[in-house]
């Protein structure tokens, strides 16, 4: 038994606020389980960007209890060729296209108890009424809700599979002394979050971080500096960002997504 | 018996997410009904347009348990002489003001079932704390927490009526073998959504969609074309939508609300 | 016993909706309190604006019911030396940096329940998880769970204090015959929210108000003046709102936080 009796359900989605389509998957979840408790874990992913999905996931299902299914529909492929998966990982369950979000949420951790979503199983549980355009309402929110409600389990989904499509949050590289990363995620207060983790940067001799062409050293929090000032610490995901106190990074810099960062031993 | 016990709430406002208007809302539902399950449909309608949350409640109902009260407050008359009207439909309850919402959610359907809220209760319950600016707090609010608490049936909220302000979401056209339609609604991504049905479409042979000086032919899903490309397709609720392939067909036509759409044999 | 039963718990923030912070938090409420509600007050608070939340929240606490814990992290000072309050005020509890948001919701009474958090309290109730830059998710969505179950007292936090940063929300000023204000908070209209109250406005004969180079007449409601046209009337919250029929004041008059309002006998 991996279910809550909390039956938390959270949905991540780059649908925005505009528009009744997360609302949508809601009434479809509760018509099927009403005593769900779904969470927005957040609905501004950057539009057909499933790293962004991947890596806010991997850093936030820890939070909720133990059983909680997670949805991520950031899915450019709807209604084409591309595969559902669902996943058991660290006693959460995980549901998303497969375009890499499941391996962001697995990280390192071999694939074992990953399942593609059967075409049998779609039409049972919603037969006749599976748009092309809509997987949020018409497979993903009732396949969540009969998981978390129990009435079908993870592993009969469909066929386990090994092979699923890689991350897409590229992985920071050392390049001589250095270390290589790049930009992964933005908050809204224009935070630049990069995929150089904690760990990696304590490998480096009294780290140097270059970004956007300003050289900056490491420090606690936002709030010892000055306003105005960037500043280059870890966050509460373990991850080195770029930020400025009382102010947008993003907008400060010109820098988003994408953007590289450089730490050197200095 | 018309509620459930499920008592699910939904809320359709153009308040936006500055400021605590809808949270407010959900603090007097919770006074008077703690157990509702309130659901955000969405509050970034454009403002002061009824049309838009009429199009988007009237596609959006059916994915909710029969028994639910779904509250739209698009209100620009708040304060006027413009009435408050409640509906049974379809087996649902909706409570809007005036002003053509609840005309959009009957669709073609005879309105049987509307009721024009009456003032004795409006003071009643919720004697003395009328604003003339919020009655989302003060009006919807607490109805739609007593009627679907049962304590209020939408029967008794007034005089049965059946002169209600029409839709103001534009009928599609046909004008000789053409059919000219509009864009009413858009969503996050910006995809351009028209009001001609596919039973519309369907009339027309072999149609060819023309739109911000482009001409299309209709494609199943967004994502088996090129990224950048446009495309129409007949979109999650049946309707005819302009959307461009990992990307925003309102940004790139420039196109957004009231935009003509025309549909030719071709 | 000041718990409700309802175990509400409201949450205002200027994290924005874009990734998973509010989420977070959530998911660390609910799997310490599964039954609690969780009610979003605003999560849109002008960045580092720690008065835009006092006010809103001082003027939206009465809508929930007594008992509801709310939660207020507005907080450029995370990780530095500033405390965390807590306190009981008219039936409700609030938890909140020590940076005058608590000011804001005490207004002019004694505060009589307010207690400082301590260093002790928190080890305890989340050992060696303590970031520095996101206490919403380490210490003020645990602290709030275990208060709202019960487990915690309000008046077991920590010290007792009277000594708490002042409201930065700036009060009115009698300037001569003159009201002298300023603009404190926006909404998703625009409409320009002052500070200047119902009851002071009384004070003034025949009132003329004077914003952003235009002179103004009191009106009771939007829905009464054209569009376009700019109105000063006396909100929902009982405060002096300077607003555009169906469009935005903010916008048109170039105006926002801080932008001076006077109202004179005339």
């Amino acid at each position: 038994m991996t279910n809550s009796p909390a039956s938390i359900i959270t949905l991540t989605t780059d649908f925005g606020h505009k528009g009744p389509f997360v609302g949508i998957m809601k009434g479809v979840i509760l018509a099927r389980l009403p005593q769900a408790r779904i969470v927005d874990l957040t609905h501004e992913v950057h539009a057909h960007w499933p790293a962004e999905a991947g890596f806010w996931l991997a850093h936030s299902y820890k939070n909720f209890p133990a059983g909680s299914v997670h949805v991520a529909v950031v899915d450019p492929g709807v209604g084409t060729e591309r595969d559902i998966l669902g996943c058991r990982h660290d006693g959460h369950i995980f549901l998303a296209p497969d375009n890499g979000i499941l391996s962001d949420v697995l990280g390192g951790n071999s694939p074992d108890e990953v399942y593609r979503l059967s075409k049998g199983l779609v039409d049972q549980i919603n037969p006749g009424n599976i748009s092309s355009t809509f997987h949020g309402r018409d497979i993903f929110a009732p396949l969540a809700a009969e998981i978390s409600a129990g009435n079908i389990l993870i592993e009969n989904i469909g066929e386990k599979t090994r092979d699923i499509v890689p991350s897409l949050v590229e992985q920071a590289e050392h390049i001589g002394s250095k270390l290589q990363g790049k930009i992964v995620a933005l908050d809204s207060f224009g935070n630049l979050i990069s995929n150089v983790s904690h760990t990696e940067l304590k490998q480096i001799t009294n780290p140097l971080v270059i970004c956007g062409g300003r050289q900056l050293r490491l420090q606690d929090t936002y709030g010892r500096s000055q306003p105005g000032e960037l500043l280059a610490l870890i966050n509460s995901f373990d991850m080195l960002e770029i930020a400025r106190s009382e102010g947008s990074a993003s907008e400060y810099l010109g820098l988003g997504l994408g953007a590289p960062i450089t730490i050197s031993a200095g």
